[in-house]
């Protein structure tokens, strides 16, 4: 494979205009501040109109069907699972997709919905075949971006593409992420021994992207790196834009997704039973028992309030005389704080703590961000959960070490948090490794992420940096120096094992009104008090962690996988931008205003890690969530905490959440571990543990992938799922080929 | 006060004709088995419609309320709260309900909200008077059964029922209950030292109520022992039932129960923010420590269902070579009867034990009832859940023992578990008792209350009883002779001591089409195979428990509590019953169905023990159940668990009860104490343990019993709920004395 970032050229003066012209409406609809009634979910609770739905599906079910063939052309073969063979390609390279197959693997026998006779969907087939089109359009593109940066892109995706584009899909493509395997037994995971050597690369930053030269002196750019070039992204966006703003693609994705909705619905109605009989027949193996990964948590609210309050006592129980802080040069002891804070740590409560979002932080992220600091003040969140204070963050340190001790107690639960990097200065990575070594903070049940605060407009009015570029330089170049020599930066390295992802997080119900253009300045001219917008973010973001997966792939280090909050509010065009840039998201609530956009992360089984508790709390009612209707659909869904601190009540929030999320959508064992399933595969566990957790094949894609013995998820669902969504592809495929004739 | 029965006689053909009308078309609603859609809940979910409401709340708040005074009469007298004094009775003898009374007893000041200017329903002022007058009726019958029977009536209501009919309420009238106290330090629960002598009473069953008899030869009755009297509770029903059918009535409680939500809607925007700060200002009492009990839980499924799999495998590793059963004369191990089963301990999962009720329960109370046998097989059920099996209930007390120790380690975790007595044999509460004694299954964070189900008709199909009298005589006639003579029942009389109440159970959507009337057959000549209605049960278990407690009360003993489930499902004339009859209920859904009822239940404060988890299997989806209504309309609300095995999924059930209810109906810190607040008061915890969980002035009505430190709820809550509560039984008195002038 070429190590090069292919270019395009932009000519189009009409796709930039149109694109424009989309995204001033994204921002414009947005504007409207009734952001509620945006997401076009039905009033009714869910749970509400189920009965009368299976009443009418069943109806449905009986009678056949009789579609009106509105404009049909000449696709004429019946595009739902064709039980034998699939006409694409040859047999031998074809994904899993037949019935016929799925027996091979150990699927039991099951009542599968089938829609023969000819294609209708009321579209006429020029439109279908122009939504086809641009649909594999979009998903070449991401997985394009994919492949650059070793992150991942289902292989029966790119099968059904190469199809399209009458090419062969070979094996050798498919591009996976490095994670740092667990340690072996013995081994010591902060250990500084070992580290590679010196490439003596001088990395220096051009217009927001870190890149390599052979040495100081030496201006040679190292050539087999694939830099990104601004303009082919731009381009690549605009397209996306379009397609997201046409009428027949979104005519046609809506349609999808109703379909598939309704299809769910039927293999439930149909399967439900023979699932359910499939899970009961597994020995040992239930729900309390699968694996199941807290995909999206802030390390700095991973414990719950009453967790955090019983710390705090703790804390001054024993360490009432110890200084914890230097103000104006006078050193104070924890009694002292708390004197001066007038408050007496055993007269504290969870309701003086005041760290729990209530009623009030509804519609208020400002209001939800103050929550992080106890009885209101600062001193105290920066003592207990913050890693650089004057105690070198020992409590934060405990604390996090409490929670991974429960996870491990639990013994099947995992969590992945999030720890901050603000790119105020070049210093922050080295203070976190070596907060990181200092306290050991490790647990085969803990999982590191780093999250970076999209709050440039913050520092630069504070002047505590000059321009956009500074805050990337801080925030990446450290990351470059560590992998190109280790020996040089033994505790980053170290810690840098151990971090499996990045993310990008704030508001983003605020937005900037800028719109990321070949037009806007780069970074280093970047200097104004606003806020670039959350394109703009991604993609500095997305280049910089490509750049540096491919040096560090090159060095046989593990890589890291891009997944920012993405859609919990703000415009569609952060979810454009996700899908071209990362590996999953967190939230992707506004998946429900856009239906090509959720088609295409449907198509290309893009996960989301979604928190309903933390969405309750902020930005939609809890029985509005499309949780529920994203899941029948087929979209890749986890479920995670967020903010156990701030949403939940109990010892073990991700179970809270598991549990109200079965009690209000009447999930099944099925639907539950399906979704504990999905949060392994979308974690950044590494292969070894991924094995472990789920067995020996689950890279593979459909039942063959799926152990039942360790993942509990019935392989009727498994394999209605795979065949439903070959079929959606193949349905696309057909069409486009079609066009050729 | 005279200890007798008040009797009244029918002579009103009229007043029973209107009755069986109304009680046959209650029937006849029902019938038409669209249970669901009778709940007139919103179709919305209640969270969301509350921005909508609280902004035209906002409006009417702003706006000075101009009511159409349709019909007015001349009640020109102000109804809400009037500070400074009431004009009814004297001031030093009325309760506390003004907002300057409210100001001694140390509650922050708050916005009242106030309706000023005359009185204006939309009624005529006849009809309302007339509904006033009816309501008072009804609560008047309530005050005389609770009295008569040593259950709880509010004296705040007795007081004004006094002023209506110009009498001064005296507080000698008030009745209480007498509950067994905890045991004193090194005193034993379960010694048997000490009983109390023998009376030489003899007990015969007459017409379905025990008698007592001077001597087995003497028939002299016992006369001071309050008899009930048929004929006159059977007018008394239909004078209520008239009632609820009766039309300005319903419109008057429907008005006023809307009235009484908007209020609170808007007490809650004015104050919300108030309530908080007092709440936050209480050291160290939170929402994690104040007392909550689980006013409604079966014993046989109070272990959860992951707990209930951990003591299958634990007994298995104990005990496989032991002998469990006896079959056919043959001695079973525990081996044994898992090989019959052809299943292996270790192979379980919560899946295959299948005791959790999943989708397929709604609405099928049948297939719930079969969710308590442990992977279907009743020998499970047996061994593990049953008090009376080869092994003499060993491994069930050890589950509950678990359970106990479970709360007691959570410390302000209270439950009341289900013990069941079935009426089969008059030796069923002897073995119960040696149960009890046996395993000394005793907590201070339990209480005992015995269930007796409605299966007459399965008994009786099954030859084992020959009528209805016989399943009286073998659940009351053993309760009466350890009353009696306590030496010869020394164990069933010490279990007795910790029994506080009796529940009726069954699936209440099944009902016999028989009316309770003097007609009715008298329990020794009900042999046929129908089971008896509601009422009827209700009738003989009231009768049985009222002559009881006096017997007891005479005796220095404890008495018991009528708590049946009431209003699950069914026709709405079974919570008439449970209005005459019972200290409390379970569920109460189906006040929604009738205003009338509802604001009885609010005017008497009946306490209700919801499960809106229960429900979400069974009955009711979540986001419809009314409790949030409820509890916004001030009637008395707690949460229970119902059957944690079935329903729950964490290790605490009843906190997971609470965290869901908090997070999808968005309750705040105050509304969850004020929740637990109810749950201990409507407890069959003694006056000792309250004093304990609540303070000193548990016992006054209003914010002057309300003890914040211990309690958690904000004196602001509790004075608005009085002074809300005052001015409707103040504007019923109102309307009742203006007739008079």
């Amino acid at each position: 494979m070429e190590k090069s970032f292919p270019k395009s050229l932009i000519e189009d003066d009409h796709l930039r205009e149109v694109a424009e012209r989309v995204f001033a409406s994204a921002l414009g609809s947005e504007d409207s501040k009734v952001e509620l009634s945006l997401f076009d979910v039905a009033v009714d609770c869910p749970i509400g109109d189920r009965e009368a739905k299976e009443r009418e599906l069943m109806k449905v079910a009986v009678e056949p069907t009789r579609g009106k063939t509105t404009g049909r052309k000449h696709l004429l073969r019946s595009f739902t699972v064709d039980p034998g063979l699939s006409q694409v390609g040859t047999l031998d390279s074809v994904p899993l997709v037949s019935s016929a197959k799925s027996a091979l693997v150990n699927v039991p026998d099951f009542q599968r919905v089938a829609i023969t006779g000819d294609y209708a969907t009321g579209l006429s087939m020029e439109d279908v075949q122009h939504a086809a089109k641009g649909l594999f359009q979009a998903m070449a593109i991401r997985e394009k971006y994919m492949r650059l940066s070793f992150q991942r892109f289902p292989c029966t995706t790119s099968f059904y593409l190469r199809c399209s584009e009458n090419e062969r899909w070979k094996e050798e493509d498919q591009v996976l992420p490095t994670f740092t395997p667990p340690p072996k037994p013995n081994e010591d995971p902060f250990s500084t021994e070992g580290a590679p050597d010196n490439l003596g690369y001088t990395a220096r930053m051009n217009d927001g992207v870190v890149h390599l030269y052979r040495s100081q002196e030496n201006d040679a750019q190292i050539y087999n790196l694939p830099y990104p070039h601004l303009e082919t992204f731009i381009t690549d966006m605009n397209v996306l834009l379009m397609l997201i703003a046409d009428g027949p693609t979104k005519t046609f994705s809506h349609r999808r997704l109703k379909f598939l909705e309704s299809k769910f619905h039927l293999h439930e109605m149909l399967n439900e039973m023979a699932e359910l009989k499939e899970v009961k027949a597994i020995p040992h193996r239930d729900f309390y028992n699968v694996r199941k990964v807290d995909t999206h948590i802030h390390a700095a609210a991973c414990m719950n309030q009453k967790h955090l309050l019983r710390f705090i006592k703790k804390s001054y129980r024993v360490d009432a005389d110890r200084v914890v802080r230097v103000k104006d040069g006078q050193p104070i002891t924890l009694e002292g704080l708390f004197n001066s804070l007038h408050l007496h740590p055993y007269d504290l409560t969870v309701d003086s703590l005041d760290v729990h979002a209530g009623r009030q932080t509804f519609h208020r992220f400002d209001k939800f961000n103050s929550k992080y600091n106890p009885v209101g003040a600062s001193e105290l969140r920066e003592l207990y959960l913050k890693t650089d204070n004057y105690m070198e963050g020992e409590y934060f340190a405990h604390i996090i070490k409490e929670v991974a001790s429960d996870l491990e107690d639990s013994r099947y639960q995992h969590a992945e948090p999030r720890l901050s990097i603000y790119g105020r200065s070049p210093d922050e990575w080295n203070s976190l490794a070596c907060w990181f070594l200092k306290f050991r903070v490790h647990s085969p049940n803990i999982r590191w992420t780093i999250q970076i605060p999209r709050i440039y407009d913050i520092f630069r009015s504070k002047n505590v940096i000059s321009s956009f570029g500074e805050m990337l330089k801080n925030i990446f170049l450290p990351l470059f120096e560590a992998t190109v020599n280790p020996q040089k930066h033994k505790k980053l390295h170290v810690f840098l094992k151990h971090v499996t992802g990045f993310d990008s997080v704030d508001d983003e119900s605020k937005h900037s009104g800028h719109m990321f253009s070949t037009k806007s300045s780069k970074p280093d001219e970047w200097t104004t008090e606003k806020n670039p917008s959350y394109t703009y973010y991604m993609y500095y973001m997305y280049s910089n962690i490509m750049v540096l997966n491919n040096l560090r792939r090159e060095r046989g280090m593990n890589t890291y996988q891009f997944r920012p909050h993405c859609g919990e509010a703000g415009a569609v065009t952060h979810l454009l931008a996700a899908f071209m840039t990362s590996d999953n998201i967190s939230h992707g609530l506004n998946l429900k205003k856009s239906p090509v956009l959720q088609f295409l992360f449907y198509l290309a089984q893009i996960p989301i890690a979604m928190s309903p508790l933390s969405n309750n709390s902020l930005f939609l009612e809890y029985a509005k969530n499309p949780l529920p209707e994203f899941l029948q659909k087929g979209l890749c869904i986890s479920l995670s905490t967020d903010d156990p601190m701030q949403f939940h009540y109990t010892k073990e929030p991700l179970m809270e959440e598991y549990a109200i999320a079965a009690q209000v959508w009447k999930l099944s064992t099925c639907d539950m571990c399906e979704i504990s399933r999905n949060s392994v595969l979308q974690s950044g566990y590494s292969h070894e543990d991924k094995v472990i957790f789920l067995g020996q094949n689950y890279l593979k894609e459909g039942p063959e992938g799926n152990d039942i013995r360790k993942s509990n998820v019935a392989q009727i669902r498994v394999a209605y799922r795979y065949e439903t969504w070959c079929s959606e592809l193949a349905l696309l495929t057909d069409a486009i080929k079609c066009t050729d004739d």
